[in-house]
This record gives structure tokens, sequence and C-alpha cells, in this order.
């Protein structure tokens, strides 16, 4: 396992962490500024932030200050109410690999979707085997195109608790059994993003991550796309934003990182806190300079 | 599938579900006269309940009245911090199980436990596998009791948004191996509660309750032990006690008691709710008779 005691060269902040400081929603331009002042390597911003901070200019900021992404957030979202619906979610993450293109992106994260309407608290069917239908089918017809631009796709499951809302995908198995039948010959071009805070649960976790590494020929490449760290509190107080940092919760981030490893990961642990009422309400250096020491001591 | 539109002759309460009355507790006494009036067959008291009403008094106003258990809530916590705390929560079940046995209970159901004193929000340690083999190691223990009682023990997998605090076994295909491992002849001492708030999220549903009801002899039972239903609302406030009355979310009822009902299970369609905002305000006999509205409409 690599030695992350010494520096933080594979620390990458997910900039929802640090995208409130104070209360106060900050502006992108200046979250990589701080980012850089904190000499991090990589980042892996919003559409939404992007899309405020216009797409070229991020892009030249982050060439400017030889910042990297760890991946871009997100596609997916693919279930819809009808077939317009279906199609606009398409064309949009179409958009969203041409951004991560602009952006040199190693990935699209893809939160896949689940019931549509559930996220507004007006779930339009409960059919969640017909969500995972239409996420599999949008997965691939987004493929066909990350393909013809060579932008690889990366499914993240989320904590079942995200289920109805956010994603019918829930574990790595299925994940993974998803990409296997999309992507049979392992083409690099669809793979998982590993999230500790959704699979930390998962008995089958261990077995599920060698699995994602597994490579049968030279020719095939792993599922590992991207490595996402936290923590889970004991209470968890709020279904999604209350996370908290590494060190903090019941994660044996060690023991996952061990894994992840051991499957062949080389890439960046990647820092995603939502925390409303903590560290969204902190200062932003002084969430960084945590980060970093604790990427440094516990991930 | 069975018709439930005419009656609810299949209707089980647990006690948890009215155990707050207008934010009140409510005696374990007064909870079953209530159930009585309304018809209700059967019910799944709680050990703190029946310890405040007398085990003996309990056992002759359900005989008194002619309502059955369809379980008895709970046995398990079995995770301990030393060997003091394993020795302790083994005896506790022992105790469990003798009363499930005054009251005449079908089954004990076991929340099965998690990293020792997360519940308290001091954890003891991290190490969830610790916990899961301490869990196999009190069920094995536990079981060797109930056979020599002949009283069926359920393993109740909780939602992974419990798997710190509450129970380790967090699908019901992790709850089956446990059963194969521990029971290998199936038979019927040792089986699974099948939760819909807790498992119907899983994209292995179908074919694990299908596996749960197999019996490849005449010899051999069903795993299926009990069968609780309540709803996942849309937004869900709270990791706990924010569970909905059945209909009002979005876990499709209908279809897995299809799925139950064909793995073979004829019991009761146990209704728990924990609800702080909601259901524990109102008054018991809407909460009752909303209850049999929806077991007759939805379930």
């Amino acid at each position: 396992m690599r030695d992350f005691s010494a520096d933080h060269r594979w620390l990458s902040i997910n900039t929802a962490t640090i995208r409130r400081q104070r209360g106060q929603e900050v502006p992108l331009a200046r979250l990589i500024d701080q980012c850089a002042a904190h000499g991090v390597r990589a980042i892996s911003p919003w559409r939404d932030q992007v899309a405020a901070a216009g797409l070229a200019d991020t892009a030249r900021q982050l060439k400017a200050l030889d910042i990297g992404l760890s991946g871009y957030c997100r596609g997916g979202f693919f279930p819809a109410a009808d077939t317009a619906g279906l199609r606009a979610a398409l064309d949009d993450n179409r958009r969203a690999i041409d951004e991560a293109l602009t952006l040199g992106a190693p990935c699209l994260v893809l939160v896949v979707g689940a019931l549509p309407g559930a996220l507004e608290g007006r779930p339009v069917h409960k059919d969640i085997a017909r969500a995972r239908h239409e996420v599999r089918d949008g997965i691939a017809a987004t493929l066909a195109y990350a393909r013809e631009v060579n932008l690889p796709l990366a499914i993240e499951p989320l904590h079942p608790m995200q289920a109805a809302e956010r994603a019918c995908v829930n574990t790595l198995e299925q994940a993974l059994d998803l990409c296997d039948e999309l992507d049979p010959a392992r083409s690099g071009l669809l793979g998982v993003a590993l999230d500790a805070y959704h699979c930390w649960w998962d008995p089958k976790l261990q077995a599920q991550t060698a699995r994602a590494g597994e490579r049968r020929t030279p020719q095939e490449r792993s599922r590992l796309l991207a490595y996402h760290v936290c923590d889970w509190l004991t209470p968890t107080r709020d279904l999604l934003n209350d996370r908290g940092m590494m060190g903090d919760g019941v994660i044996e981030l060690r023991r996952l990182r061990q894994w992840v490893e051991a499957a062949g990961y080389e890439g960046f642990a990647e820092v995603e806190i939502f925390s409303t009422q903590d560290w969204w309400q902190r200062d932003g250096d002084e969430v960084l300079t945590t980060c970093i020491e604790r990427h440094r001591t516990v991930v």
C-alpha cells in the first residue's frame, strides 16, 4: 500500500467539500485558488459550479495552476417519467461528457438516478425495476458516445438510503454486474467510482473490490476509476448532508484503501464531504488543512 | 397470493407502532386492549414493554383475548467490547427465548447488533468484520439453546444505514448465508424476519426471497419466519424514526408480498412503524384504523 504519511500528492478535493464555507456558497474559482494554495494537485468539481464559473475559464484556471481532475461530478439521472425525459437525460449526459473532456477529467462520475420525481418528494411511480432498466439503457446509450470520444464513465453505487431519490445502483456488485453486461471486454471506458461512505457496510465489499480490479488479459482495464473518502458518523443525523471527516467516524479507511490498492488502484483518494451542520460552517482553509492532515494519518 | 381485501385476519401489529400515542408512552396492557377492540388477531411486543407490564400478566391477557404473537422483539445485540459483554449478551438472549416461550411466540426476532458502543455514539472499535464474527458465534450459541426448547430464531437484516449501531447483517443474502452456515439442515429453528423497509432497495431481493423459501426435501423448513411492513418516505427525515404508513411511500408492497408468498410464506403481515413526528403523535385508534385499511388495500 502506498505511504500517504509524507505528503498529500494523492489527495483530491471534491469541491462539494468546501463549496460552502461559514455557511456561504463560495465560487469555484475561489475554491480552486484555495486548493492551489494548499498544494492540492487534483479536484473533482460539480457541473453547476463549472457552469457558474464558465467552462473555458475553469479549464484555463486549472491549467495555469497545474491542477488536474480526479473525476467530474456528475452525469446520470437517467430514469424519467416519459420518453421526452429519457431523451433529455441522454442529451444532458452527452453535454457532461463534453465538459469532462474540456476539463481533462479522467472520468465522468455517474449518479445514475432512481424513481423520477422522488428527489422532489413526488415520485411519479414506485417501480424500481423499471428505473433500473432505464439506468441500464441510459448508460448503454451514453457509453456509445463515451467510446467515440474516449471518456470513461464511472458508475457510483450510492448507499441504499439513497435508492429512492438519487441512485438505484446501490452495491458495488450491482455496479460491476452492469459493467460486465455493457462492457464485457473491460475496455476501460466503463467502471466504478468506489465511495467508502456508500459501500463501507457491504459484507461483500472486499470480494467485489477485488473483482473490480481483475484483468484477465493485458488488454483488459480495471473497473476502479475513482476512490472517494469521508466517514460515517454515529449518530448520522441526516441522510444526505451529515458526512464526517476521515477519522471521525467508523469506516476502516486504511483497510478499505488496502483492498482498493490490492486491486491495482493507484489514483487519488478524493475527499467528498457534505456537511451542513459542521464542515460547511467552517473556514475553507481549516477544512483543507484538516483534509490534508487526515489524508496523511488515517486515509 | 392471498386476498387481504375482505378482512384483516393476517394483520399483526408490532407494538412499537402504537407505543406512543399523542406523543405519550402507552402501557402494553392498554395497547393489547386496543388491538383486541380492533379485531387484531396478532401482535409482536417488545421486551421492555413486557417487562414493564409483567410477563405472566401479559401472557394471561393475550390468552384471555385470544391474541397470538407473530414474533417477539427482540434478541440479538451479540457483539461486545469484551468477553464479559459477550457472555452477558448470550445470557440475555436465553432469557429472551424463555420469555418468547411463555408468550407463545412463533419466533424470537434477532436484531444482531453491530459495533459495540456505537448506539451510544461512542464506538469501542470500528472492526465490522469482528462484529460479524461475534454475531455468528452469538447466534450459534443461542441456537443451541433454541433447539433445546424448540423456539425458532429469526435473523432480521437491517437497512445498511443501521450497520454501525444496530445490525451488521444488512442484506437478506447475508442473513441466509448465516442460516446456511449455522443450520444447514434447515430445521426451521433458524430463519429470517424479512422487513420491507430494510430490504426493499435490494436488487437481489426477489432471488433471495425465493431462496429463503426453498425446501429441497419434505423435512426441510422455510427460512421465512416473519414478514414486516411499513413504507419508505421521500424524503426520509430521520434514519430511525421516520417510517411511513403502508401506501404513503415508495415500496411496492404488493410486489414484495407476491414474492414472499410465492416462496411459501403464509403468515402475518406485521406492521412496524417508528414515527416520532407523525404516527406517534396521533391517536392510537386512528393509527390502528389506518393500519387495517392499508392492510386491506395496499399490503
